[in-house]
C-alpha cells in the first residue's frame, strides 16, 4: 500500500539555482502517476533512479512551459527503450495539439498507445478510478485554464486473520464476505463476530496538488481534509501584489489555504527565481500553519505516515 | 578575436550517463551562437555561467527532439527574464509551426522580436553574414531534412603599428587603406611600405557542424580544410548496420570524414546510450585520425588555436 510522492522540480517559470521546473511523481502501490513534466523531467528521472517506463499515468495541469515542456522528450525516449505498453495523458485539449505536431516534424511513430483524456477547467470531474485510487481535477483560478488533480487510495477491505482461516476451517467463498464485515458462523453453528477475526486496514489516504493558482476560497471543497497538499507558493508574502498580477500565490497565503481545507500536512512548491534561499518562504508559511515542509527536489514524502517528522 | 566552442550537451536521442541532449555554444568576438538545443540547454548554460541573454543567433540542424526541445524553455525563460533584443532562429520551416503553437496555447507574447529563417536541405547557403562571420549550411544525409552549419570568421584588414601614426604624422583618412594594404607617402614625399606599417592579423578561421549524417562523401567539399569538425560518432564501427539504418556514423566512419576533408582538428560526439564509456570511440576514431576529441559536456575548445594541445 505504498502511497508516496516524489518531487523532481520545485521551480516556477524558469530553472535555478539547481531547481528544475515541476514535476512530481506518486508511487501508488507499484504504479507511478507523473504529475506535470516541465522541462528536464526526463533528467530528474534518472538522476533520482526512478525507472521512466513503470510510468503508466501522466497528468499536466496547464500549458505553461514550466509543467509540460518536458513531455514531447519523455515520450520519445519511452520510444526508443522499447515501450509498449500504453502511456494515458490526462491534459488540456491543446496539449494533444502540442504533441501531434512534434510527432509528426520529427517522423516518429510511437510503438505504443498514446491516449489522451482532455481535462477542463469548469466543473471538477473524476479523470480515473481504478482498485488503487480516483483521480480528481480541482479547479483552479490562473492565467490559462489550469486544473489541480487530487488523488484518493480507495478504501481497503478488513485483513483476515490468516491463522483463522485453519483453525476455523473457514471455506474459501466465505473471505471476501468476511472481508466486508460479515460475521461467520462455523460448522458447530458457533458465530465469530467479524471484529474478532479481522484487523482494520490501512486507513485510505488523500494527495492533492494545487499548481498555480491565485489564493482563493473556491477550491477549498475539493481539497477539504486531505493528508497531504502540495499548495504553490510562488512569493513571499511582501509581493502580494505581484502575486495577485500573475494568478499566484505567497506563502502566507499557502498556509491559509492548508488551515482554512483543514488539510493534515502542507508542502509548498513552485518558487520564484528570485529567491535563493527558501527558509523564509517556510517560516512565513509556518506563521499559519506548521506542519509544512519545501517541496525539495529528490524528497520522497510519504503520504500513509502522516503527519511526517 | 575569440572563437570558440563550449560543448553543453554530446547525448544522442536520449539523456543518460549525465549526458545531455545536443546543444552548443560558439563564442565569436564576444557574441554567443546557440548550436542545436536539446532538452535542458537553458540548464547546462546555467550550469557552465554562460549568459543566456547574450544569444543573437540561434542555428537548428533538424527536427528529432535531441536537437530542438530545449528551444521553446529557453526562449520563454529569455522573455520572463526582461529580453527586448531580437532573438534569430535558422532552422526548417516547420520549427516555426512548433514554436508559435506553444507560444500560443501558452498564451505568452514575447516582449523581444523573433525573426524565424528557414533552411532548407538541399543546396547549401550562406544563412548569415557581418563584420565578424560567414554562416552556411552543410547538406547532410539524414532520416529527416538535415543540415549542419559551417561558421567561417571574416578575414581580418592589417594591424597598423599604433606608434607610426605619431611618428609618420599619418591622417586619420589613410588609416583604413593602410589596413587594407596601400603604402603611406608622408609630407615629404617619402614612400613607407605597408609591410614596414602593418602587422598581419590573426588568420581567419572555420569551425563546421555535422549534426546528424549518414557517413558519406558529398559534405566533403563544405567542409574542407576547416579548422574545427564537429561530427557526430554515434556508433562504434562493430555497429555499422545499425549507424546505416538510423542515417548515423560510426567513430571510424568520422575519423575518415576528417582525414578526407583535410580538416585541422575533430571533435566527436552525439554518443549512443549504450555507451558508458567513451574512450573507445576516441580510440576507434584515431586509428584513422589522430588529431581528435572527445564533445565533453562544460569543455571549451579554442577555435583560434588549433592544433589544440
Amino acid at each position: 500500500m505504498k502511497f508516496e510522492l516524489t518531487i523532481l522540480g520545485s521551480s516556477s517559470a524558469t530553472p535555478i539555482f539547481n531547481r528544475n521546473p515541476t514535476a512530481q511523481v506518486l508511487h501508488v502501490n507499484g504504479k507511478l502517476f507523473l504529475i506535470d513534466c516541465g522541462e528536464g523531467t526526463q533528467q530528474q528521472l534518472l538522476r533520482y533512479g526512478i525507472n521512466a517506463q513503470r510510468i503508466e499515468h501522466i497528468f499536466i495541469s496547464h500549458l505553461h512551459g514550466d509543467h509540460y515542456l518536458g513531455l514531447v522528450g519523455l515520450l520519445s525516449s519511452l520510444n526508443l527503450n522499447g515501450r509498449t505498453k500504453p502511456v494515458h495523458i490526462y491534459g488540456p485539449p491543446e496539449l494533444k495539439e502540442i504533441v501531434d505536431i512534434q510527432l509528426k516534424h520529427s517522423q516518429t511513430q510511437l510503438r505504443y498507445p498514446l491516449q489522451f483524456n482532455f481535462t477542463q477547467a469548469e466543473t471538477p470531474a473524476i479523470l480515473l478510478e481504478n482498485n488503487d485510487v480516483r483521480v480528481e481535477t480541482i479547479i483552479l483560478n490562473h492565467r490559462i485554464p489550469c486544473t489541480g488533480f487530487k488523488f484518493s487510495q480507495q478504501k481497503r477491505p478488513l485483513n483476515l486473520i490468516k491463522s483463522k482461516i485453519e483453525t476455523l476451517e473457514i471455506p474459501v467463498e466465505q473471505i471476501p464476505l468476511i472481508k466486508q464485515g460479515a460475521d461467520f458462523v462455523d460448522k458447530f453453528g458457533r458465530v465469530h463476530l467479524s471484529a474478532d477475526l479481522t484487523t482494520k486496514p490501512q486507513e485510505a489516504k488523500s494527495y492533492a496538488y494545487c499548481s498555480d493558482t491565485l489564493y482563493s476560497q473556491t477550491y477549498l471543497d475539493s481539497i477539504s481534509g486531505v493528508d497531504l497538499l502540495y499548495h504553490e507558493a510562488t512569493f513571499m508574502h511582501n509581493m502580494l501584489k505581484r502575486a495577485e498580477e500573475t494568478y499566484h500565490t505567497t506563502a502566507l497565503q499557502a498556509g491559509k489555504v492548508a488551515l482554512e481545507a483543514q488539510v493534515k500536512y502542507l508542502l509548498i512548491g513552485h518558487f520564484s527565481a528570485r529567491y535563493r534561499e527558501l527558509e523564509p518562504l517556510l517560516a512565513e508559511c509556518k506563521t499559519v500553519f506548521n506542519n509544512t515542509s519545501l517541496a525539495i527536489e529528490g524528497r520522497t514524502f510519504d503520504i500513509g505516515n502522516i503527519p511526517l517528522k
